[in-house]
């Protein structure tokens, strides 16, 4: 059972990683909850629900862009609502870790299939910023003989465009690496572009900053932009736009900035439906009108619901 | 008079300048026709003329996207071609040079005036990449006695967009930094953008990469967006493409890349007329239609046409 400081032990690494899309996180975050219960057999059921509302509500408020954090809390705190003793809170708290790794997997698989047809085959195609999701499904359509090359940018200031040309090669792939500014002259080349997403709502998609300005030039140049997602990223109109919240010091973008100057380091931003040729989800490619469906179907626990909220 | 080493020791630091505007790589190549001339009043005419065809064409070459390097080694070449002796070479050459600085800052002092009017009052505008006309027409603005702020970007991966910042800042402006991917979450808070440009022809204006995307985001988010210019970066259709040959090393961009990534290091890049709000010259606001009539009036000198060249 974790104290304040270890939980904050845990959770810190994940708040500071940059370079990491939100279903590596939230697989990681799984890791927090079952030290949470680790020993807590003998103690009460609330308690033990507590404890673990406290660990739902730091990991999502440590990376509040990304759904996936909230519906692994979410999904664990309504399997142990009903839960009378700490050892039925356990059983069904693990139950819960156990079937959102498997679904998260399950949904990676689900996705990947789907982009194995979505890849033009010889042809350049353009991922954006870092996403497992994203690696995954072109390192499967290259392992099922697809050939194709890769087209990836910096993504400034984290560079975890790095981190994608690096685990795309080693997988096989031909990268193709370049700043991202020069987005504008890369993308005439690519025949379709894929990024990952951190949360789907009514008023759009979320994902890291530099999305809106890669889907306005997919736009203009008319290169189909999918986002993958497994539907573990949809969240109701409370939520979406808690990604606000996550502003980082401007020191990572420039340290020494001389005076006058105010740097600002915003990590996500919304893109329109309208930008996008379709969210790639495990339950095939949904359109803007297939969202209203997911999001409706949420059933919030009550510890997470946000406080002060019009929608609460 | 310059030896091929010596010439090149000049030459080298310009060609390198990532962080410069062409204007002001532009007005430090003055230096090297000067240092061209120096001692050479007791030669032959024609081996004057034909030194400064050489350092003319290695400027040139130097900033291949840089128009106005062009047209002071034309300027030059074209005063001297009747000369005789190796006096009046001299005397014929000094006064182009000096007569191209003075409508270098003839033009910088226009172009800023008009600016001022195009800044509005109490907002915010965007500034993109380093242009020398750019930084004193904002200056002047501010200056005058308007109050404005200014938001500019990085401009990986030489990052002019500090030198900009820095600038600006320290004349007073006060200025807010980002990185360039968050052009997205910038722009919708500013009401004019400016940028500076290396060369135009009937294609579009040739800038910095990076422009084609501000230009589109510009576009879409209906800002309008002016690229400042004086008209000594006007030139025909045989030049305008010149700008393909300047590729940097990928090492600049990601020095240790692994294997299977290969890094691209463009640094310019198009930008149709359709995505301007206007060419700010000397001469005022142009629109693409009034491109035509400076690009048609170019007297080429002939040691300057290119070789190969479908136009020559």
């Amino acid at each position: 059972m974790l104290n304040p400081e270890e939980l904050n032990e845990l959770v810190a690494p994940l708040r500071d990683d940059l370079t990491s899309g939100a279903a590596e996180i939230a697989l990681r975050s799984i890791g927090v909850f079952q030290a949470t219960l680790a020993g807590s057999e003998d103690l009460d059921a609330e308690e033990v629900k507590s404890r673990l509302s406290t660990t739902a509500r730091a990991l999502i408020d440590a990376q509040p862009a990304m759904a996936p954090l909230f519906h692994l809390g979410n999904s664990v705190l309504n399997a142990v609502a009903a839960a009378t003793t700490a050892e039925q809170v356990n059983t069904r708290a693990h139950e819960a870790l156990e079937q959102f790794d498997r679904r998260m997997c399950q949904s990676a698989e689900a996705i990947a299939d789907q982009v194995f047809d979505l890849v033009p085959p010889g042809e350049l195609v353009f991922a954006y910023s870092f996403s497992s999701t994203v690696v995954s499904s072109l390192l499967n359509a290259r392992s099922r003989g697809k050939y194709f090359r890769v087209l990836c940018t910096e993504a400034r200031p984290a560079l975890e465009g790095r981190k994608l040309a690096t685990m795309l090669a080693s997988g096989g792939l031909e990268v193709i690496h370049t700043f991202d500014t020069a987005i504008g002259l890369a993308l005439p080349m690519c025949r379709a572009a894929f990024m990952g997403c951190d949360c789907v709502g009514r008023p759009g998609l979320v994902n890291k900053v530099g999305s809106w300005l890669l889907a306005t030039a997919c736009r203009e140049l008319g290169i189909p932009l999918y986002a993958l997602c497994g539907t573990e990223k949809f969240v109701d109109d409370e939520r979406f736009f808690e990604f606000e919240k996550h502003e980082r010091p401007g020191s990572e973008v420039w340290d020494d900035a001389p005076a006058g100057v105010r740097v600002l380091n915003r990590q996500f931003e919304i893109v329109p439906f309208s930008h996008l040729a379709g969210l790639v989800t495990e339950n095939g490619i949904l359109a803007e009108k297939d969202v209203e469906k997911y999001v409706s179907e949420l059933t919030v626990h009550d510890s997470l619901r946000l406080e002060g909220s019009a929608f609460a």
